[in-house]
């Protein structure tokens, strides 16, 4: 197969390299060999190579750009991340025939300690510590332990499930929300997403780790942070638009929570002199939750690889995505 | 026996009530039965029941505030702390013939938790972002999973051993360094104080968890900082004195260190205008790292009753302290 790994411009993780490739090629058995395999970063690099691919490795702002026709012979496109957000209103532009992978799985260990870092950060009230060591205080407070104590994990994909996952280690109880409501063996239950409002006023730490989709959109509103109990926790490692984020900066001003841990954000990057800079408790991170620069490219194409491996056999490939569903 | 428990003056932690003892004694069997308890706050609450009491529960000063003669009939103390360092130089002032009980064992689970969250900080490069927010920036900067990479836990006792524990969770590669080398069901190798030295350089994240004794004062030396590699990180919750403070402030402000997190201080608490409070990638919490309010009086009050169960079946009771050795 002639595949063509495309860097999109401006991504600050690492770009696939040759070496990267035959590590992984190496590690996949027959799946791995036969291929013919180019390398690009510029849009010079990308022309020249289009015209022949038949699998394009790449982001989705690299996809959107193909002009209609230029790529023929494309058959599969692996995005280099797990969200497809960008492209559900842009499906018409997409290649017609084109098999849509997403990369959902390379993301879970590190999002994982992420969550489990910043549900440890809230219990220990590190906003509040962080903003007093600002001001030159001391003002002790003490803090409990994690077990026993209750977390809502809203998606339960590779990043939730890797989320859930952790905080059991600690002995939390983990509430998983997602579409389908069969049991998690990371949770200590299962909900649908319609149940939500129900377990929010018993979620001590609510964690955002669904896809941005229709449905999801704007899914923690103003309402529902208003169920949550007083001084609970928000985590989101999800997407900035999951939330609606002047409500949540007014809960978190107003001490309505006593904190939250951030990872996206709208927009971003979030320019200077932007609310979410001046929020009361909130620890700001620019979107790094997921991203693993030492294992994410081995595991980005040992996932493209297992999935080419299921077409060859026949079978649906584990990570195709349904634009019309949006994950 | 009669049994006065004395709260310490400005202790932020709740006192024990009469509901506590009733719990843990009924958790207790008979060794928590015929007793007498008194509960005391204010300094004529222990006048009024020091002459009496065979038992004292309190915090070092209260110990080092009797005078002589006042306790005729006391024969245990128990700290409700851990670290006994207050106590070694001024041993000649404790009531002579009374057994000292410290209260490690209760501080270990909170302890594991916040040595869990000060590594995924360091290791999510909370430091920085938390400097970057504060000056409006976004600049991203990934980070890799623990999978793999090392920590040193200076001290196996109650606080080190858990701290191990949930490094290992994580896959880490964990040294620990204490007086007997052993081995230790959550440490890949265990070395003596001596070969610290040794493993330094290959500590990239260093955590101090030992108590505090004139072999330990010091223990983290401008010397020894150079010796961790660019980068590491550390981690205190045992004591401030444990390290060369002026050493590594310089070492976090030159940059060879990539970040601290650190619960304990000198002196306590840090004053206004310290140079702590402006130090580079430091976060600080005010010594607050091991205390539960929940679940600590119950804690300690077991382990008291524990001990007292020692003793009376004759066996040397577990949190006996010398204050030769100093801890």
């Amino acid at each position: 197969m002639r595949i063509h790994i495309q860097k999109q411009p401006g991504d600050p993780m690492p770009a696939i390299t040759p070496l990267h490739w035959r590590e992984a090629a190496s590690r996949a058995g027959d799946v791995g060999q036969g291929h013919e395999v180019s390398f690009g970063e510029t849009a010079a690099d990308l022309a020249a190579a289009i015209g022949e691919a038949e699998a394009l490795i790449t982001a989705d702002t690299v996809v959107l750009g193909l002009r209609p026709g230029e790529a023929p012979r494309l058959r599969l496109v692996f995005l280099l991340h797990a969200g497809i957000n960008a492209l559900v209103p842009e499906a018409g532009r997409l290649p017609p025939g084109v098999t849509l992978l997403n990369n959902s799985g390379a993301h879970g260990d590190k999002a994982g300690e992420y969550v489990a870092m910043a549900v440890l950060m809230l219990a220990n009230h590190l906003p509040r510590f962080i903003a007093q060591q600002s001001r030159e205080v001391w003002d002790r407070r003490f803090a409990s332990v994690l077990a026993g104590r209750r977390a809502t994990v809203v998606g339960l994909g590779a990043l939730g499930g890797h989320a859930a996952r952790r905080l059991r280690w600690f002995d939390m109880r983990v509430t998983g929300v997602r579409t389908r409501t069969e049991p998690h063996p990371d949770c200590e239950r299962v909900v649908a997403a319609e149940a939500l409002d129900a377990v929010l006023p018993e979620s001590e730490f609510l964690v955002l780790a669904c896809p941005l989709t229709p449905r999801t959109q704007g899914l923690l509103d103003r309402r529902r942070l208003g169920r949550l109990p007083r001084e609970a926790g928000v985590v989101n490692i999800g997407r900035g638009e999951l939330v609606e984020q002047e409500a949540l900066l007014d809960a978190l001003d107003g001490g309505h929570l006593a904190g939250a841990v951030l990872d996206v954000f709208v927009p971003e990057p979030v320019p200077p002199g932007h609310r979410l800079w001046r929020t009361r408790n909130l620890v700001m991170t620019p979107h790094m939750s997921a991203g693993d620069p030492l294992s994410y490219n081995l595991s980005s194409l040992a996932i493209f690889l297992e999935n080419l491996r299921a077409l060859r056999e026949g079978r649906r490939p584990p990570n195709q995505v349904d634009l019309a569903r949006g994950y």
